[in-house]
């Protein structure tokens, strides 16, 4: 087999076979293909598509790059949810203790990443203490006795991806839907678990900036994992402002707390409780999404899913007072209110715009070894819809200076757009997509 | 500038700037681009296509890489020819001396290449003792003094070509107008000839497989060259069967000579005739296609066109008696007739087959260092629309051994379509393609 005739079969538009699939990312994985055939055959992906068959095989392969987690030896059903990313997405955080409360266990491994924010991982550090280094063994055990555990991806799983993502982000060739849901559901499928939920972000702040393209890489997704003999739902929720109101590693900790404590409700708890009953439906653990979402709102009622992050920061190392005191949280020493100019209302937050924000004051990774400063970030008082009078607080800014802090409001004033008439309300969840199977 | 922006803009159907080509071009001349990111762009451009005016800002980028040719210090109009390739094309070793014969001078570059025989320079080399190194001094004196010369293209000529030439051969991006156009013609540019003519082959052994493609890459090369300055025209010319009747390097050296002498006439004549009037009346050496044809063909029968041959070879340091005594020039051991098992008329002839057999035979080269047989190959005795009887001979096997002759004859024997009709006759110059401007 010669990777030029794979190359120039995906070009003149063919169907790649299962074998052609393998001898790719073998030779991927184990550097035998050069970059730049690897490149021209990614843009001809880009360019031709795949069918669902061939993505399918492209994620078997790829999961088979490396070493792939037996959740088997865990009791029940075992879940695992991923996000395609947005701004102020804090939901692991929140949603995993919801739904281990209900006894479902998750599995999940994160990554740090680069963004506006750090990653899930980051986010943790803020707990005193925590880590997310642990063994494989260590892992299935608190999975097993806590209910969830979130680790950090090892190397040895999936490196066909890892190659793949760093030579697609340098060779324009991120943007294609075969190449996102093999490279998302390779992971998800080495993780190992029964139930995978997924998050598609749609929006100005998304990945997929409309909802026809969040459909699209939802339902493959969906395909994919059912083809792989998983159950798997992805629901589509919007990303065209911040989710919640926090942006900022230790500020979105505080806010998934309040969450779990019964004090913070609107876009983030809707999230929370729609894949949480997605997960707890498929695991069987309810009857339906009603049944599910009482289930999921008595757990934040009685404390037990509050109590179920304070099982798992103090199982993963870290200082579990901080569950109930947060402000032994990381803080930042300057408040600063971002005051609107206009009266009116907020019709749009441009969520990429509040997260340049969080990135500018400190808070985000440009490069892979950037340090994070995990108290800074930006908390909005505003959000789309909400009435608002000139001189009245947009959102403030968690920064180390007030310089930062002037800076910073400079540009959150430039995410907002207020006019005089209220916007129409959208839903949050645009859809919930299952295999059609 | 980001190659990685570029990238995304060619990816996305954008055209690019002249900044953003000469940006591309420099970085892949010195390195500084990643072949993974100029791979990911051919790609781009295959699928994209590139406007006339990309077309034209890629070639001179790509002709300014290294250095140019002066050719100013030359008296009158310069020529230069191209042919895009195919079996048993011989074609400048008969016309540059019909041209030059006509007062009108020829510079040429030529390659080794990788095909069924050698290049023009491997051709070349039956005459004992020539040779196509030539320094640049040396090459413009030539031109000067005997009206053409022919030397190895030199290493700093056109750099980004070779190395652009080398990563689309690996990665499926070969076949794309726009990158076919600028290869070519960035060289013809960089050669510095004031008319440029360009044999465009079509048919079943060119690169071009139809009309309708040979057509659209005639037309942009003749665009381009008009846009560059250069007075271009491109023909379009039958490669469904061989051109001639020799294939193999010796024996197309003697064709030719043949020709000159006026012994061998059918399409190759024809080719001569329809190139070299081109090039005289592009020049100013003819008032028209009728006088052009007129003169060249006094050239042939005065003799004073095979002198011109003559005095090249001696010129660069061959043994010019072997124009008048073909005996002197290298010959096979083994004369071998493939006969035909058929009766009937000859259909097609498979000009890649015809190939595949001389480079069987030891004629060609599959990797850049491989000695090239000049003695070996193929003569054929019966061509497109000829009768034929069973035992009659289809083409002289010219080996080194009777085991290679007869494994030959059989590759040929499959390479001739015979049937019971006479094929109909079909034009063998397609068109004559001049900028429209």
């Amino acid at each position: 087999m010669l990777m030029t005739d794979i190359i120039a079969k995906k070009r003149d538009g063919g169907e790649l076979s299962a074998e052609e699939v393998a001898f790719f990312i073998k030779g991927v994985t184990d550097g035998s293909i050069p970059d730049y055939q690897t490149a021209a055959l990614l843009m001809a992906i880009v360019w031709r598509g795949m069918s669902r068959r061939e993505t399918l095989d492209l994620t078997l392969a790829m999961m088979r790059s490396g070493e792939t987690l037996d959740l088997s030896g865990i009791s029940g059903v075992k879940a695992d949810k991923h996000s395609t990313g947005g701004v102020g997405d804090k939901t692991s955080l929140a949603l995993l203790p919801m739904v281990a409360a209900q006894g479902v266990r998750m599995a999940k491994m994160s990554g740090r990443g680069l963004g506006h924010t750090g990653g899930t991982l980051d986010k943790l550090e803020s707990f005193p203490g925590f880590s997310s280094a642990l063994s494989e063994e260590q892992f299935l055990a608190q999975v097993e006795r806590v209910g969830f555990a979130i680790a950090g991806q090892t190397a040895d799983l999936d490196p066909a991806d890892k190659k793949l993502y760093a030579l697609r982000d340098v060779t324009g060739t991120v943007q294609s839907i075969p190449l996102i849901v093999s490279s998302i559901m390779s992971k998800k499928l080495a993780a190992g678990a029964d139930v995978i939920v997924l998050d598609v972000k749609t929006g100005s702040g998304a990945f997929m900036k409309t909802e026809a393209d969040a459909l699209e890489l939802a339902r493959e997704m969906a395909e994919v994992g059912r083809l792989a003999g998983k159950r798997t739902v992805a629901c589509i929720t919007d990303m065209d402002q911040p989710l919640g109101r926090a942006v900022g590693n230790a500020l979105e900790v505080k806010e998934a707390i309040a969450l779990l404590k019964g004090e913070f409700g609107g876009d983030l708890l809707e999230l929370c409780l729609t894949l949480g009953a997605c997960i707890l439906t498929e695991a069987g653990a309810a009857a339906d999404d009603a049944e599910a979402r009482a289930k999921l709102e008595r757990g934040i009622a009685d404390g037990s899913a509050l109590a179920k992050l304070a099982e798992f920061v103090a199982a993963q190392g870290g200082d579990a007072r901080a569950v109930y005191d947060v402000s032994l949280l990381p803080d930042a020493p300057v408040k600063y209110e971002a005051l609107s100019e206009a009266s009116g209302y907020v019709r749009r937050i441009d969520a990429e715009g509040v997260g340049l924000v969080s990135m500018h004051l400190g808070g985000g990774r440009e490069t892979a070894d950037s340090a994070v400063d995990l108290a800074v970030g930006v908390t909005l008082n505003k959000k789309r819809g909400d009435a608002v009078a000139a001189g009245e607080s947009l959102a403030t800014i968690h920064a180390r200076s007030e310089a930062a802090a002037e800076a910073a409001a400079v540009l959150l004033r430039r995410a907002y757009s207020i006019g005089p008439e209220r916007p129409e309300d959208v839903p949050f969840v645009k859809a919930v997509v299952r295999a059609e199977g």
